[in-house]
């Protein structure tokens, strides 16, 4: 099984993409980001996960309580009081383990092969990791990732909360050489929750599964508020299911990095894909040469066949 | 008939956007401003083609020479030495204005009803005569300019020639509450020309439009060196037709301001469409409020209506 | 007589500049340009001391309204409420005249010899004429200009007010190659009026001392609840007495452009004079070379000097 | 005797702050950070120091091999091909510790009351270190820095070369709300060696003063050449010396921030000492409200005090 360390704030897509993960990857750890939430918050919410997932071997780290740079805004409008709204979790027995997220990262990508990191939120802890130990770029498999957009942002018109909320650490992860695959919003706006999913979920019946009903239905509750549509982006799976089954998504390799100095683009992930767009003009090139690709953008996903993939796993829980 | 004033950097394209308002406009000047190539170069060419029409009546105005910040950066290997190479042009008779681009703009703003800008080049002379007069913005009819993008730049990845030339500039006119239509690189790659509007040009018969032939013969030739397609993006004349045309173009109206401060997307436009992308996500809204639309943004073209528009003008000549 | 245009925002320490000049320098016009309050305020202004100096033979030009691209940020609590606060002047009767500021200028360079620009405000009138017209800067004696600092600010820690105001524009003037003479707040804080010099102005028993006298007590009350010292820096008749009596100033030659980029230094003039601090530590050059040398920055004022020549000119109306 | 990490890059007056250090402070172990030369080199020129002082006892710790964000530019012209060129070292025996300097900054503050750190390089590892565990700040006694400057910079007009090498980090922490002593370029450049101090040192007939001589005739050579002043500012060695005899040195506090998106003071300490200028004007409070001090900056330094303190130091070993 791919082995993978999960770098995550959770986060309802967050939970989403741990139980996934806990199906079909080999998760050596899961390490818990400020972003969503604070850093509390986002802890006690992964070891409620485990606990949920009755896995409690997976050792949870406590990572980066702050962005590098900027101050702190958390996204409690979505993902409610806790981070985690809508079940009704018992306290967590498990503890946070001692070792801090970084060290955990870096000592596992030194010691181990063939590790992948999978970070689901702002990316403060890998680059924390690859500012203490430039080594683990080449030493790790990769990044599948959620965050960024080659189109259009959320938090702004051309930011992504992930990257907005620490955009040096992002600009850190991407300029690093390291091999990434990017699902930002292009491609996770393509992998939709809707009543219909509740349904199937609620109708398999076990557990696990009704609690992630319970989820799914505050997280289209706060995404109907705000959008006045009835369905869910189900953001952070998808970087997993890029690791599970990566025939599920289209990517295309391009340059990318990450605008840290715009005044009305800060947090952008700037991806040059004007070699896509077909230029009859002739124009194309008056600028700045374009620089080597170093990112797998997920352009496209099957809908339907991650869904499935994500429902089944759900239900063998 | 639309009174306008033409602000343009001839430039290949320019030449067609005058030649097709010279039909269907009243055009009441024409400004130049160092773009395509040097202020000197831009205005010459702005009288040969006042010439070639035989419209030696349109009086000619010479405008800003640098851009208001940055480094003049112009695009010879695109529009050749001159800035209008192909035809051999004869020296032009006619001379160039005393008063300058900037003051004919405010004088006509102020003096008559009812008057268009359809500035083609870097937005420079606009900005300062707004800067010198604020009052023109109240008075003008509006703005339709060739500029700018919805999605991926030519001069950069993320940042079109126009207003990547003068950003600053740019910033000015799109948060001066003028009407602005804007037809940026996302709809004027939807209007090209390739050999077959050349020949249908060629079998009009008449001089001017052999003198076109020539131009876009040349344009192509550089177009196809870039790109490796024979095509080119007819953006100039584009602004022009939302003012003969308006039902060639689909607009949508969104909030659109420049970036003048960005490291990777210095001269983006940026187009907040959020709501135009049916976000599935309930983080829409997580950041910064959405400001009101300003723009009125191009998104589609009817490209064989266009073509037809324009090759029936350059035919009338 | 030296010939000068003196471009202002009156402004207590304006009012005291024009008067300086009136009997000194051929004040070939007063332009006006929004600083220390709106262009509305500062303009009646400009015609209330020109009536009060009898003088209404200058001409009054009104300039930019705003800077060119942040927004307006007065003066109030500084200079009242009129830009002016203390002296109750009559309405001026006489007229702002037709020409815009920037016209003025540009025209009156490009016809007249030998002619110095003495701003005493924000740059925008000025950066607009040179992008105008960059042919002036080769035509004009010089500009003799108060704003900046070689030490603190007084806006923000690094940034003094006129070129905070409008740093874009200040720019443009700084790095434009026009000979420029600078009189910032750590030379202008070694010109102070106190309630000594109130008293000769009073005792030298004239109408327009007396209208000064109200003017001063204005000034050092808003200075005193602000700094808790009763004295005032007499800023911009500095940059007039650079012209009228330039041995009562030193200067020194260096490279200085300013900053309008920084988060926490927007409007900073960065003065670079390395060379002056004698540098023990061999570390002196290790970044970017120094640039060329093009601003005489003033470092001394004679003060008993100045305000000799001061106060004497304010007892000859 | 006070408790101090030295965090450093060594560099001709890093070795003199770690001689000093040795003789009248605990130092708990030496932290290596890229800066004036590489990781590797500054890391084997720490072990050479500590060899040198037969203090094998101390630990090691390499730290961050490059700068948070920007790419590292060293300063070989100062320091030479190794970063302490002149002597003759033996290659070191000892060797670095395991740990990260991070991982030993972190667990040191978290394990042992009343532990300063005296930074004297870039500012990586303290960033890192502060943003890994946030607790660390009210854990440790205080930080004193070399650093910055309240006056003009040596890597460009406005930046000292530890803070430009770094800003990002350097900005992380002087917002941190630790407690700091800056040392900046205002100060050390009050404190000198010569060819007086070289005579001194050499006359105390000592082998580590034999060493110290070579490596004084190298700095100042290097000076020499940059400057054309034989004397070499002590840099280092003050931030040492204010923890030994504090009274040496007289401190003002202020709010000081780093600036990181300048275009002319990336890397500038903006010291906010408005109130020390004694401000005649009145404008002095017209921008933004000035922010409580957080940063004790030294002022001046009793040379000669300091001098005997640093000289009596190495004549010791």
């Amino acid at each position: 099984m791919t082995k993978v360390i999960i770098d995550c704030d959770p986060g309802h897509d967050d939970a989403l993409a741990i139980l996934l993960a806990g199906q079909h990857l080999d998760i050596l750890g899961i390490t818990t980001v400020a972003g969503n939430q604070t850093s509390d918050k986002v802890t006690a919410n992964a070891l409620k996960i485990v606990e949920l997932m009755d896995r409690t071997d997976i050792p949870v780290f406590r990572g980066a309580q702050v962005p590098l740079l900027r101050k702190a805004i958390h996204a409690g409008h979505i993902h409610g009081e806790t981070g985690l709204d809508g079940p009704d979790f018992p306290t967590p027995v498990k503890e946070v383990e001692d070792r801090h997220a970084v060290d955990f990262i870096v000592q596992t990508l030194m010691a181990e092969d063939d590790v992948w990191l999978a970070p689901v939120g702002p990316l403060t802890n890998v680059a924390l990791a690859i500012r203490q130990r430039p080594e683990i770029v080449s030493r790790m498999a990769g990044i599948s990732l959620m965050g960024g957009s080659l189109t259009t942002g959320n938090s702004t018109a051309t930011a992504e909360f992930n990257i907005w909320f620490d955009a040096e650490a992002a600009r850190i992860v991407y300029d690093s050489g390291a091999p990434i695959k990017m699902c930002g919003l292009n491609l996770t706006q393509q992998a939709n929750a809707t009543d219909r999913e509740i349904e199937r979920i609620r109708n398999q019946g076990n557990r696990v599964g009704e609690v992630v009903v319970q989820l799914l239905e505050f997280y289209l509750d706060a995404g109907e508020r705000v959008t006045g549509v009835r369905k869910a982006a189900l953001h952070d799976p998808c970087a997993v299911a890029a690791l599970i089954q990566p025939d599920l998504l289209e990517f295309e390799a391009m340059h990318v990095s990450v605008e840290t100095r715009g005044e009305l683009t800060y947090g952008m992930t700037v991806c040059d894909y004007r070699h896509l767009r077909g230029f009859g003009s002739s124009q194309v090139d008056r600028g700045p040469l374009r620089q080597e690709a170093n990112v797998e953008v997920a352009m496209k996903i099957d809908e339907s066949g991650f869904l499935d993939l994500l429902i089944d796993a759900l239900g063998r829980y």
